[in-house]
Order: C-alpha cells, then sequence, then structure tokens
C-alpha cells in the first residue's frame, strides 16, 4: 500500500489524498494524464512522456503549474516517501475548480505513483488475442482521462477471450485501447498506423529499434483486409512492452505463436531499458 | 456559497467533501450525472430525470447504490442543510475506486447542489447565435461527464461571437454541447433530432406541449442544408428551458429576431413549470 501521492507540488498522504467536487476532470472528463515507469529511481523516457505531457496539456488550452524540473524533483520525494525505487507514476492535469462546473481555471496537478504493473507471463510466450471493435477516440492525439468506450466494453473482451481491444473505423486501423498496434507483413515489413492515434512512446522506440536492426518499416493506413496475411502482429505500451497478438478475432495471425520479429523487437527494448538503468 | 454536499449517502461539509484519487470518474472519465432544477424544495420533473440517470447508470454497467426515494431524501436533506429552496441539483455517479486505475468497483455517488443557473435576460429577447461543429459526442444517448471537445472550443464560440455550439457530422445536425435543438420549418412544423443525440428531458416537455398546442412535428434526421429556409430555432435544456436561437455561423434565422413558436413554446414551458410549483 502505497502511503504518499503528489498534489499541486505538495507531498499528501494517501487518507488526505482527495480532489474537490467540482474539479472539472471529475464533472467533465476534462483531463489528461501521463503514464511512466521508474526503475532504480530513474523515470525511463523521461523527456519523451513530458513532450506528450506538455503537448497534451498545450491541446486542452491547460497550463502546466510546474517546470518539468520540479515533476522531476517532485517525483524523487514521492519514491523517497514511499520507499520504492521501481513503480510507476501517473501525472494528472484537470481543468481545475470551476465555480459554473464548466469554464476552466486553474489546472490541478497530481502525481500518483502505483506498484510496477504486472502483466501474466504467458501473454508474452503465447501472444494474445485481440477482439476488434468499431471506435475512433475523441481527439486521438491527445492522452485525455476519457476511456468510457475502452471500459465500458470490457465484458465484450472477457467474453471473447480477448485480453485487449482493437479499434478500427471499419476499414482500417487506429489503435488499442492503451497500446499501438503493429504487424509484420507477408513481406517481412513492419507497418503501423500513423494517424487518428496516440503517438505511444514504446512505438517510437520500437520504430527505432526496428531501424537500428534493419528492419523495413512503415508508417501508414493499415487496412483490416491486411490481417489475414499478416505474419506478425503485437502491441506496444509502457506497461505492456512488447506484447505478442497471435489471434485476431476468427484471424490466426502467422503460425499463431509469436513470431522472430515480435520476440527480436521484444529483447531489443527490453536491452534497451536495462542500459538506461544499469 | 453552499455548505454542504451528499457523498455516499452522507451529508458531507464543502471543506471535508472531495473524492479519493483513484476514482475513475476522475482518473478514466467513467462517470455519469444529471442536472435538475428544485423549485420551492421540489425537484422538477424527477422521475424523468431518474429514469435517464438510471438508463445512462446501466448502459456503463454501474449500479445505484440508492434508491430513487432514497435519492428523493438526500435531496431534501442537502436542501434543509444549504438552507436553500430553489437550487440546481447534480447527481454524479463514477466507476468508483479501483486498484488497477481501469475496472470500475462499487459506485461512487454525489449529490451536489448549485445555485440557480442564471442565462443572460438578453438571450430570450434577441436570440442567440451559434457556432457549428462537425462532431458526434461519443456513446451520445449516455449523459457521461465527458465534455472534452465542448470545453475545448468554448475560445472558439467565444470568437465567432456564438454562446452555445451546434453539433453535426457534415449533412445532419445532432444536438448542441448541453442542449438539444429544434427548428420551425417554413412550412410551420417543428423538426427535432431523434438520434445520435442525447434525449433531453426538456426537448421531450416541449414536445407534449407541441402536441398540446396542435403544432405539426416531426422528430426526424435534420439536415444542415434546411437552415437557411428555417423560420424559427431554438435550444433547449434544463438550464435555458426554451433558448430562441437567432443566427447559426452566417445564416440568419427568420427574421433575426425569436418567432412566435419559440416564444409560444417558451411561455408555456414557463406555465407548465409554475404548474408544478404552485
Amino acid at each position: 500500500m502505497l502511503l504518499y501521492h503528489h498534489i499541486n507540488g505538495a507531498l499528501t498522504d494517501t487518507h488526505a489524498a482527495a480532489i474537490g467536487l467540482n474539479d472539472l476532470g471529475l464533472l467533465r472528463g476534462y483531463g489528461i494524464f501521463d503514464f511512466f515507469l521508474v526503475k532504480n529511481k530513474q523515470p525511463l523516457f523521461f523527456q519523451d512522456y513530458m513532450d506528450r505531457f506538455s503537448r497534451s496539456a498545450d491541446l486542452l488550452g491547460l497550463e502546466l503549474p510546474f517546470s518539468r524540473e520540479d515533476t522531476y524533483d517532485h517525483i524523487q520525494e514521492l519514491l523517497d516517501a514511499n520507499q520504492l525505487n521501481d513503480a510507476a507514476i501517473r501525472l494528472v492535469l484537470t481543468g481545475g475548480y470551476a465555480d459554473d462546473s464548466y469554464t476552466p481555471s486553474s489546472p490541478n496537478y497530481i502525481i500518483m505513483q502505483h506498484p510496477m504493473p504486472a502483466v501474466p507471463e504467458a501473454y508474452y510466450t503465447k501472444g494474445i488475442k485481440l477482439m476488434s471493435y468499431p471506435f475512433e477516440r475523441e481527439l486521438p492525439e491527445i492522452k485525455s482521462t476519457n476511456y468510457l468506450t475502452g471500459i465500458r466494453i470490457r465484458n465484450l473482451l472477457k467474453q471473447a477471450g480477448a485480453p485487449e481491444v482493437l479499434y478500427h473505423n471499419g476499414a482500417s486501423i487506429s489503435e488499442s485501447a492503451r497500446s499501438n498496434f503493429f504487424i509484420v507483413t507477408n513481406e517481412g515489413v513492419l507497418v503501423t498506423p500513423e494517424e487518428k492515434i496516440l503517438h505511444g512512446i514504446t512505438r517510437k522506440q520500437i520504430l527505432h529499434l526496428a531501424q537500428d536492426l534493419q528492419i523495413p518499416t512503415e508508417t501508414r493506413t493499415l487496412l483490416l483486409s491486411e490481417l489475414p496475411k499478416a505474419r506478425e502482429a503485437f502491441l506496444t505500451s509502457t506497461t505492456k512492452g512488447v506484447l505478442p497478438v497471435t489471434q485476431i478475432d476468427d484471424i490466426t495471425i502467422g503460425n499463431g505463436a509469436p513470431g522472430p520479429i515480435s520476440q527480436q523487437l521484444m529483447q531489443a527494448f527490453t536491452d534497451l531499458v536495462h542500459s538506461f538503468i544499469s
């Protein structure tokens, strides 16, 4: 059980850590967040995450009340207080308190620490199934707090035996609820959608690593109709890293097991993370 | 300044009234609400609002922790505590506290009281301008707390001199951010969209009143291309009642002043409300 959070620059005991009822994040879903891992007290890819967090804030017209350096210091303070070296950090910025319940004021800035998230090991060795679902996230380039559809369809996913969803517009694929999506085509090209998605930090690292490994890559429109011929598929996210996908609805991807390029990138990403914390 | 709110069945001092950080309403925008007026301690159209609130909860898989009768009693308790006879009540139901920041648990149920909202008198005598904007609310039939786009475009509205927005999909009109939309056609028919909208309680009352007044009505797809020929237009909402619209972008509606059917319905709605509280 974690004891402390950070609210508007102050270390706050969990029992006291709360937000007033007229916060626009709560009343109007007007909020953004970001989420990254900390290993040996080092926030991984910190500048990338802060770049995205700032961009999300800008796009909603919210001003960050603390500098990047302050945020770094607050995170260290939090890690010390909670006596954890490895953890996940969530930054949340809301529209602040609104007398009229609608017009943003001074944002509320929250830093929360979570235990390191766990993904079942079998997901990586066997790959997972995705359920396709027709949906496009509102303002997808913003990491907003809006997960209405993703959470609402969780029982459909459970029934389908799919731990995650694959959003599409009937023709092209965008992303999963909390992950980016990649395939390896029959020609061995790594493809991931480029538009109407949240630009994941892990996605960005994977594209760099693929380049280093001389795997041909394309960031472009990815059609649903390309799935049956795909050799491999995987998700990327902060929590999951590279997670192989072996089935989408009734389509088996490749031979139904995690493919060599997925495994190569999984290993390369693990090595990259280790290189930062050693 | 209101002194009390109601959280999970308990009357709570405003200074203490807060929600924990891992509430899914705050972290994931997973929440619904409803909002209605109270006059002389009587919640107006209470059963209608509670029907809708229950429907929204059902559609998100959230269970209401209190009966309708309990909610009525809690509202009376709140009115007494705050010593107000006329006010607005906001019910908020969230996905509750989530250890994994994603999976709903026991919902948090909040009842807030606001001062009676004020709409400038000139809006009713002169009518207002709307700015059209291409957008469809996510899960529009649910009164969710998601107002990301509505709040994000508030500065565009201000620049356009439009107090409210008119959402459309490029061809047909749906609704405003917090109101339903009606026109009176050149043939004198009252038309309002029926699909992909939030079914407003005021909208419902207006459709009944129009029937009583033998005004021909149609609930159907309403095209943007019908606006230039419309004789009248208005918004309906809990806060606004019937609010005449006299301009949409560069299109002047009718002769640019609130029309006779709008005024007739405005009066009929005012009379209806008075009949409930006298």
